[in-house]
């Protein structure tokens, strides 16, 4: 599998919208084939950082991903709510083989 | 759901040994009934960089793993093969709910 983290800060007054609209995509991006598991964490210590974990089939589903229209609305919805850029960083599986996902 | 990543950087020649450790503790994590998911990763773009995504159902859970027989024989194996602390970072479940894991 390639799983993908993605870091976001938000500003604080855009912590509610940033949960809301990382619900809708994470909902929506279920439904691609290629994408297994599309989990949004909120960290315990500073509720204003999130990490999206971002688990792909394969590298097309991550292409594919970023063309969908559901992508594309949560990426301009949360621009503005940014207190940063977002990072990323990419993975592999060790843990669990790639049936348990 | 309380979810705890682990960050580990190994010594390149204990790659291979640390996957090893870091698979039989979690297949024996999983047997903890207050654990939902326990995944170890391998940054893309640095084989020598894991990542533990430990996943908790109790704030009991997290304490309880500590006690563990395979807890403590990973933490003693894999001491020698750090390159540097363990460092983690805490989070709550956005999505899914703890159903979902």
């Amino acid at each position: 599998m390639l799983i993908v983290h993605v870091q976001v800060r938000v500003k604080p007054e855009f912590i509610a919208a940033f949960k809301e609209a990382s619900l809708e995509n994470a909902h929506h991006s279920l439904q691609e084939p290629d994408i297994a598991r599309f989990d949004v964490m909120q960290q315990a210590d500073d509720p204003a950082r999130f990490l999206l974990v971002e688990v792909y089939r394969t590298l097309e589903g991550t292409a594919r991903h970023k063309e969908t229209w559901h992508y594309a609305t949560w990426r301009d919805k949360v621009a503005p709510m940014l207190a940063e850029s977002r990072t990323s960083v990419k993975y592999s599986n060790v843990f669990p083989a790639d049936e348990g996902w």
